[in-house]
């Protein structure tokens, strides 16, 4: 058995589930704040890659500080355009030489922001639409070496060190309303998106629970481009209402009332039009870690980290870490085990010691009705205690780009 | 007896100051975060207080985006150097012409970021070692008009329409650990520092207790000007450790151990010294929103938002207000209400109906041993209501700087 | 006969081909000064075609301020990279608002340079290997109706008044050591790099005559993915001087010695090679009008007009005008009148008269052995003349493209 | 007799004083390009007087290319304010880091900018009305080694060899158009502003002689804080009208008429005030090497340098310090030596050969009436032979910041 900290107790509140009012938000990849997580960790998993192609390791690095300056924008329905630049600039540190050779940092992350916004949003002209700058700093001499692949192929420990006091926090399962606020959001931007282009990157699903009755407001961007006039626009509002109705549906058998676009005032003929999908075009500016929470939401109900996770680090930045392995645990632990209605995992590290032995591995859980958690608490247990022994796949994911930070 | 909607109840957990683990975070005003939410902070106050002058209300801004690049220094013993200044980006909105005027809202800005950065970083001489540059858009016209100072001295309303679903949340009283961690950080930047002018103002403090054992963490920031050798920083880091120690006595009879610096190495002469009193000089980038939430504190333990306060408009930023209200609730009834160990207040607005009636306001309290909710629900409720009603009050005081939100 | 104010007389000196030494330059479409030069005189084009597009008229505005600062490199046989990326400014004043219509002159700038760099460095990757920022300001509201498509459709005037005392000097015919020095790059950045891809088009001609000798030294940037080994660069310089020397020959009778990358020094490896093909992406930074003058080459041994052309607008900025007439006018008239060895013609513009009305054309010349000026006078004259009456020809030509400003 | 190539020889053209039509032009230390060029200069001598501090040596730097962003401005009588701040960028090269020592180039470029502004600009507030930024790669490290202050004052030879072909030009004596045109600027930017603080320092001087008659055209940016009303600015006119008058009889006995802001037109409220001084507050930009030559005067009767003095580094760049030779040998030689009318000095660098012996020093001069080259000849060739064995006073007095560059 190990010797990992590892402590299983009830949680002192009633499952999120089960509490009469519940809020939570996700804004989608195309708000302003989305799209700077998005480069930030983009950046950060190019830089990984790079310097492991290069020298074998990870080298010093962090990247999460991603500003975005709005533009400004004439949408019209067939086609508006942009008219002053959004300005985006990629900050943070990065290790450019090392033991001779010179790694190109700002051109990797300059090419990885590009790359994303060509994937991402499609409809912004990365040069034209928008002016992506960089300022990335020298990273401090002494904190280089930090991951090295072959000592952990090898078989040696690749375990680093925590080298800050830190905390990460992770919830399971996710009650009805996240699911539905989360997969509202994933599929207007999948499947929906794809066969209905007016539908730009920039939703910002909102969810309130009373009871039993659910509220889903969705603030959607649309694209001029496929706009041709205000009775499209009416359509298209309309469409989304009941393809995210449908979505609500199934994930729930409370009541649920969608609102789209509640903003709009059609005889002053506002309405949410845009030429690029994102909001960013006109007058919304943006960071890192002002968004979503590493598991995708923004849950007031629920302990959150304030930690911005994207852009960070993944071999050696402990709050990144032990937000995504505390979220990947208690998604586990809710997969394996039975009779659990809530749980929370909190990881709290202790500067020195390696990162699989997290000074405390708080286990928090409600049980269901008739279970309690001395009945689950042996099943958990080698759980935890599994996940933290593979701390290190978190970031291998994470550079590969498999798990997502916001 | 008002018809605001007011709920009171019991929390659904323990007081904080009797959970197993609390931990608490403050970073001082030097840190970068805290320069970003400073700057924007007083760049938001700045241009109000010009709004109502010029015009005779505040019109539409909003300055939450302050970006902070970090520099490179040199420091040594007796004064080294900033060898690469630090870039700072103040970014946002705000109304530039307005019925003929034309407001100089980017002057505004620069001047109020160099007068707040040359009063509370005195050692960071600007436009040498740290460069500021703004980009502000224009505000979108139909949200200009938002609060009229006559309107509201003449007695007619004044009170604005919520704009947004947006969520506040307040807590008191501060437990120990809070108290130690704020006071810690205000007695070392306020009479520690005026008479030790060796301590910079960039202190970070973790406040972590385990039952009955508190430990306080403090990173101080040194000037190299005022320290000759490591004898003197050693003497220093010792001092600054008595100080918080005496500190901390005053707040708690709980076992209380004080470290300070603790990332040192004499052997490696790694030290925690600085040119400028602030880490923003080497490397630490820093944005608005990214720290302290609006009662000073990080509070894993507690519900936090994470609505970014600092550079809002404070009259009609929903968000802003409730966050700070909320927290001046919670202080009020804990002052005016005996039998309360721990407090909640949580704001929810709703788009279209004055902010001074939200959604719900929802207190929830953890009493004293031998004492019901409904014992104080009769004492607690007029004073809620009290409060909402002078949410303006609220709005007044951030404007004339007497509220701080971070 | 027309009452223009035109002079015709001897010029004070000797045919340039007659002294003793000449020297001339010219730097290649790829040299940093040059580059600039040419975005802002795309950006201008860019601006003008889209005003008239839009409104029927060129509305103000003056983007003769792009500035470069150059990158860092790792140029390595067979293909190295750029490290830190180029920075580009475009720089300028255009009008953005105009009659309720909205110009979106930032974006129109962006594209027109991002078009212009793919087009002649197409090694620079844009927005990896060079980041492009843009500034335009507002033009001033007084100076917006400048130029009406119509009213010259329509045959009335068309002719804009001088708004300034300005300048403009033109020569013909090239000497043999301009001919070379200008044809040498245009060949080189045409049919020789078209099938030799290793030339980037970074080429510096300077071409120094001393009495029957013309030493032609030629500075080119080598591009690395195209060069395999040191030998390869060895065989391409040779083939560059080979290509010159030719070129040369086409053009005198006279010794001509070519150099070509002089500063190379192979043992201490020591070579002119690139990633891009420009200098800029090492060390070099570049501005407008600091490089070739109006006519393409640099020629202390005439006179020239410190005016930068590129970037101008070219209704109204009579320095760029008049700086492309005058050579325009020397060409005309060289091509259609016999005996004439050297030509200079100076325009002088006077405040508030219309610009085909210059306050002197003072045209000056060198005749051939026997030739008096009296001799040609009869035919010059008409010719200025015709040109003159033609001014707003030279607007049409810049506006599409058609006449080169460096 | 030293074996310097030294030939004098007669001009092939008139005494530019004798010429039928003569244009001269200052653009004073308050115009947008001379801003860029007294920044970049200023930046320069402090660089070099820090190296020569730190390392006893000028090591590698190049800063001629800063470039200005103007700002906008609402000037007022009684006093206006700026809008929105001018930016400027100094942009080049300096060497960062030397045999493991550190040299803050930035920081030092930012306080020798904000130095300067304060000085002469003192209208303008650094960090409010004008943000300034800087961007200085990093020198490449095999052109370091420049300069050593101990070689040469332990008698070591000291002279620099010339790393590039390049050519100064110089003129004397000034005509008397020249001479009441830099008069002009000096005396209007020195004792008359000293006592009449409603002149800003941006003062544009145009000179025309035609025949027998001098026009001088100024354009001066008055300052609206000293300007009550039009009637004061009217008179604020005519006095620089009546001063400039009197400047120019000390200087010639032609006829003079003397034009200020000809631009003016009082019905439409359209005058020249600014609230800084400078017209860079309101829509026009500027760069290094556009406006003023070496010698402080745009002159497009005399043959000119393209080079940019301002800013290059006055030890090893041959551009700068042969230009600043050349006129320091023509002032001397006139000086020195009667019956000379005018005099021109061009000095060409061999690549390779000390700077004190350039390819060719070639003076030539048009002599008084009755006066052969061949009188002057002899006391000519030693007094250049002289000043060129002085080369590097030029360095030695540009990094004190004696020698004008503008």
């Amino acid at each position: 058995m190990s010797e990992r900290n590892i402590r299983i107790g009830s949680i002192d509140r009633q499952a999120v589930e089960d509490q009469d009012v519940e809020i939570v938000e996700r804004k989608g990849i195309g708000h302003p704040d989305s799209i700077c997580d998005g480069i930030a960790e983009s950046v950060a998993g190019a830089l990984a890659r790079e310097y492991l192609d290069r020298v074998g390791e990870v080298l010093h690095f962090n990247t999460d500080e991603t500003q975005l300056v709005a533009g400004e924008a004439a949408p019209a329905f067939g086609g508006g355009e942009v008219i002053d630049p959004i300005y985006l600039l990629i900050v943070g540190r990065a290790t450019k030489h090392y033991e001779g050779r010179t790694i190109p940092a700002e051109t990797i992350a300059l090419r990885a922001a590009r790359e994303y916004l060509e994937s991402e949003i499609p409809q912004l002209t990365v040069g034209e639409d928008i002016v992506v700058d960089v300022k990335l700093g020298e990273g401090s001499g002494d904190l280089q070496e930090v991951f090295d692949e072959d000592d952990e192929a090898a078989g040696s420990v690749g375990v680093p060190m925590a080298n800050d006091t830190s905390f990460g926090v992770g919830h399971a399962p996710l009650t009805e309303t996240e699911q539905i606020v989360i997969e509202t959001e994933r599929r207007l931007n999948g499947d929906y998106a794809a066969s209905n282009p007016e539908l730009g990157p920039d939703v910002k699903i909102m969810g309130k629970r009373e009871g039993e009755k659910i509220d889903v407001t969705v603030a959607a961007a649309m694209v001029d481009e496929h706009i041709a006039d205000l009775d499209a626009y009416i359509d298209a509002v309309e469409s989304v209402r009941e393809f995210v109705a449908d979505v609500a549906r199934d994930h729930t058998a409370r009541e649920v009332d969608v609102h789209v676009n509640t903003a709009d005032d059609y005889e002053e003929g506002s309405i949410y039009l845009t030429v690029t999908g994102t909001s960013a075009e006109q007058g919304d500016d943006g960071s890192v870690g002002r968004g979503n929470r590493a598991n995708g939401l923004i849950t007031p109900n629920r302990s959150m980290s304030m930690e911005a996770t994207s852009g960070k680090n993944p071999v050696n930045h402990i709050g990144k870490i032990y937000n995504l392995l505390s979220t990947e645990i208690a998604e586990e632990v809710v997969a394996e085990v039975d009779g659990i209605r809530d749980l929370r995992v909190r990881l709290l590290s202790q500067i020195g010691r390696p990162i699989d032995q997290p000074h405390v591995a708080d286990v928090q859980v409600v049980t269901d009705d008739g279970i309690a958690v001395s009945d689950v608490e042996q099943e958990v247990r080698p759980i935890v205690d599994r996940e933290l022994g593979d701390v290190t796949e978190i970031t291998r994911r994470v550079i590969d780009g498999d798990l997502s930070t916001f």
